[in-house]
């Protein structure tokens, strides 16, 4: 570890401290799996467990199991592990990698400008200190999770995301069986996933499975062993991804590794860094030593840095040294090809130079890349609406099925694939865009920006963008990209990529939920019940932010007593419904009439039916004058 | 006008103030209607005229002519506009009230409550200085405008809504042609409105028939004169509503008209005020002598004050009284057996008078009344679900089967009638709701709280209800009641209104835009182009809140060269894709190749056909050695 590096490490340990307090009224638990490769233990998925109180003795005073839910926050939400930005994560993978006998380290970095930062004097105070030699896959090797998929071979990477995807279904399927609301957190609406096909349980065979026919993804480059695997498909949660990165305006290191985690801990599920300027290469492996989640990337954002800026400029040389220096960092998703600026980059490209794009010409020799280190395609749609105006046009469209084909180009190199998408569509034409990728890019995953619905909310396009997002996601997106009220505006500061994640993280499910997947709805059952029964606490610990539900609690009855008042700010405590039923309860018990609200709503629609056997005639005659018209 | 009032006067003239800024960028304009009653001037309709700037030189130097927006703001925001908060707005209907000649000026209030109100002393301090005797209609009449629409009459209230659901579309046709987004801001994507019947033009006809067949209300009591006609119909633009409303904390009279007049400053199309607590009576008065927007309650919130909060001392007369107080002042909507707290107040009731409810027994005397003042109905759903959990349970869709029987016994009495839905909803059971609700309800204007899509995100239940909202507006709800963040956590402060506001603005336009709206694409075609050519100021000011996307572009770019720069923060000088697309233009056309943005998406298109015609080889044999697997 280099002397300057200090000042660095001060401020990166100051900076985790903030964004890494446990979230409220939960803990880190992990679960082992049962399948232990040669020599190895059980994988141990990390998950975040929210305890629940008791119901109340008015209620019925009933125990309520904690709640286990998917975890993106990595160790930083974890009292016991100790973080030090400096050192990096914990290699996690690092011990399967090696296993599979079928990659090697090299004597160092294999591209040009990597070795050039890493012999530059004038980075020592910024660069990351302890960097590894990079991974590659040996001569003839392919070590990509969709090869292993296709030979049959079920990874740890997969069983880990079985057990993260289920969320202890199966132990709360077991502890409560499926019987009313009151006990059970499993009722659910019948799902409607337009042609999606989610088990009832996940196991790695199936997570194996659509890995093989390419219908998800597993982003997980091998010289990113930090990170907890995950998966990017249509019949598994719906992802979402945050972007972070600096601008012309420049950030620090520490600044962007802040942001990185402070996205996790909302809930980003991939982080993408489009950093342009200075330092990228150096910010990059800071980020990456400690991120427990896939990186993606835009490589042509920093090919241009290094012919400053100029498109003409840019060759294949330059592009490709990029993308191996991105490689053995551990990037672990790239766009190609992406973008919605890059259709001009590559124009002026190509009109400079009478040929076409070097990304066409040298599509499967960036195959061969990517599949040494498994770095997954995210297939940039660089035709994709700028506004409403112009969504699902004839260029965008035939765009598509040249990503449709490149994907079949992709597979026949077992390189794991996504398509980007839209951007800017009105509601009623979200459902051709996904009905065409499908079709046209073979059930490759779809990963989309938004879509935005309108663009009349400039300030607000996380909202017009996540009703764009839910529908997409509803209909068969794999992941969806975040937009934050900032878009088009400027850059997002913290709140605002909490603002974006969370409104994200509600598209997000809000698609699950209507798809039916099954751990999807026992969280709204366990928050419902907790609302009915003036669990406040578990109400609030529950949701996707407990802080902020938190804190607008308390703005309007600040007084702790009132977290366990049997009533809310809402009506206050003389028109609590909920106290009236209680109230009925009561009086109907003392009184002898049959009770309890089930009754008396059975008794409500007992009624509308015997109207309608009276012919709607109950009213009549009214006891004043009627006055019938 | 007493003169205790005068402190009173004092706050509200300052309070108007502060809300009442002119909104940025944008001029109050006043359209003509042709149509004039006998003896009577043409109505004149408020509109909100956008100025736009010129294309700069560099696109072209085209003129942009300024986008009129429908506007609910009222002449709070005229600058022109003498704003007296103790004297009311002009009674601008009142002249078309009278002229009908079927109503009579009462010597003073029929409500018991509302004499004792207007006789105690103790509240001269705050009572509004001048009382108008109200209005009800003659022996015999009716004066529903559903009443004129089925006769074929075409009231200046009907002319009035025909031009202001244009917004001025037919001008805009006329000075634009349809030619490309360049030029014309009327390109439009075809809509899938699942059945409306939406016209290219909306005439005062078309009015006039929607309202007699049920399909749409004019919510204007005869006693608000004061209110600006608006419609809430399927076949119309989206409305949405926000509450006010004071609780147990008392709120002063100045602070609920300020809470209103925020609400329509940021597009709220009616209000409805849940106040409970002590001078409801008194603040209501207020509110509606200076609400141009129609004003609705739930009257047995006031009820049951009036019985110190027990439903068991309810009956007819004291429901009947309150009724006909709230008709004398003014509210143009009544919520009856709505809400989700009062299937239990009525169920305490029917348990302790082992009788029907009074609302059953006496519907069609509440008919009678709601005639005589052009009260329309808004039909509560009681039973509607509470969470996720129970959405379009049997109860529920039992009791949007009563509402509907009950819908037709309105319409016997021409009285106007919407249809009160949920709630929580997940997205795939939400079309069924709209279907049924249209079916059973012979398609009266459904009138939804969201739905939230799901319960996990408190403190941000803005947007998972917007989403739902947006569904649901584009299945064919008519109108939209908000939420705000601080749903079932606390009492929203202005902030939570105005982000409640804006999301369900967004919910509603991009509901318009989906179904096809002519209206509805022009704005987000002026946003677009202005957004290509870098209009800044234009872009904020087309814009739901002008002032909130200023505040975020300066925050990142403050300087105000920035506002005319050709750039913004997004991505800096170097990879504006829109400078880039000027430099390929310049660039091309330096070399003589051809040149135009259009022409090189169309290459990249062309590209994409010519790959497919090759069989997908065109990058075989790669440059490298491809090792394909």
């Amino acid at each position: 570890m280099n002397a300057l590096a200090a000042d660095l490490i001060r401020d990166t340990a100051a900076l985790s401290e903030s964004v890494t307090r446990p979230i409220p009224g939960s803990r880190k638990i992990y679960i082992e799996g049962r399948r232990t490769g040669a020599g190895s233990s059980p994988v141990r998925v990390p998950m975040r467990e929210v305890a629940l109180s008791d119901t109340p003795l008015l209620f019925g005073a009933e125990k309520n199991a904690p709640l286990a839910l998917y975890d993106t926050s990595g160790p930083y939400t974890d009292p016991d592990a100790r973080i030090d930005l400096a050192a990096g994560l914990e290699p996690l993978r690092a011990r399967w990698i090696g296993q599979r006998g079928d990659c090697a380290s090299l004597s160092g970095l294999s591209s040009e400008f990597g070795r050039k930062r890493a012999s530059d004097p004038k980075l020592d105070a910024v660069r990351f200190p302890r960097v590894r030699n990079p991974l590659r896959a040996i001569a003839g090797a392919n070590v990509t999770q969709m090869h292993y998929a296709r030979r049959g071979i079920i990874t740890p990477e997969m069983e880990f995301i079985a057990i993260r995807e289920n969320q202890r279904i199966e132990a709360l399927r077991e502890a409560h069986g499926s019987t009313g609301l009151a006990t059970g957190l499993l009722n659910q609406h019948p799902g409607e996933g337009f042609g999606a096909a989610i088990p009832k349980i996940i196991t790695p065979e199936f997570v194996r499975d659509e890995v093989a026919r390419g219908r998800a993804i597993i982003p997980n480059n091998i010289n990113h062993p930090e990170s907890e695997p995950m998966i990017i498909g249509r019949n598994f949660l719906t992802k979402i991804n945050a972007n972070i990165g600096n601008s012309a305006v420049t950030s620090s290191v520490e600044e962007e590794v802040d942001k990185m985690v402070w996205a996790i801990r909302w809930g980003a599920d991939t982080v993408m860094d489009l950093s342009t300027g200075r330092n990228i290469h150096t910010t990059r492996e800071w980020i990456l030593r400690n991120a427990p989640i896939p990186i993606g990337t835009v490589p042509i954002y920093q090919a241009l840095e290094k012919v400053d800026g100029d498109p003409v400029k840019l060759d294949w040389e330059v592009y490709k040294d990029t993308l191996i220096e991105q490689c053995e960092q551990g990037v672990d998703y790239f766009t190609i090809h992406a973008g919605v600026r890059l259709p001009y980059i590559h124009a002026k490209w190509c009109l400079a130079h009478h040929k076409e794009s070097f990304l066409y010409e040298h599509f499967e020799d960036i195959c061969e890349i990517m599949k040494a280190y498994d770095v997954a395609f995210s297939l940039g749609d660089g035709l994709r609406p700028g506004s409403i105006a112009d969504a699902n046009d004839a260029a965008q469209f035939a765009e598509l099925d040249t990503l449709g084909e490149l994907t079949q180009i992709a597979w026949k190199h077992d390189v794991q694939t996504m398509i980007e998408g839209p951007g800017h569509v009105p509601m009623q034409l979200i459902k051709e865009n996904m009905e065409r990728q499908l079709r046209v890019c073979h059930e490759a995953p779809f990963y989309t920006l938004g879509p935005l619905t309108t663009d009349i909310a400039p300030g607000y396009d996380h909202i017009t963008s996540a009703i764009g997002a839910a529908l997409i996601g509803w209909f068969g997106t794999a992941m969806l990209c975040y937009v934050t009220p900032k878009e088009h505006l400027g850059l997002p500061n913290k709140q605002d990529v909490r603002d974006g994640i969370i409104a994200y993280k509600i598209a997000a499910h809000a698609a699950d939920l209507a798809k039916g997947h099954p751990a999807a709805q026992a969280r709204d059952n366990a928050l419902s019940k907790a609302r009915f029964e003036f669990r406040w606490q578990d109400q609030f610990n529950l949701g996707l932010d407990p802080e902020k539900a938190q804190e607008f609690h308390d703005e309007t009855l600040p007084k702790d007593a009132a977290k366990h008042a049997h009533f809310c700010s809402m009506c206050g405590p003389h028109f609590c419904s909920m106290k009236i039923t209680q109230d009925v309860r009561d009086y109907a018990k003392d009184h002898g009439v049959a009770n309890e609200t089930d009754a008396l709503q059975q008794g409500m629609a007992d009624k509308a039916r015997e109207f309608r056997a009276r012919g709607g005639e109950v009213y009549l005659p009214a006891s004043s004058d009627p006055q019938t018209s």
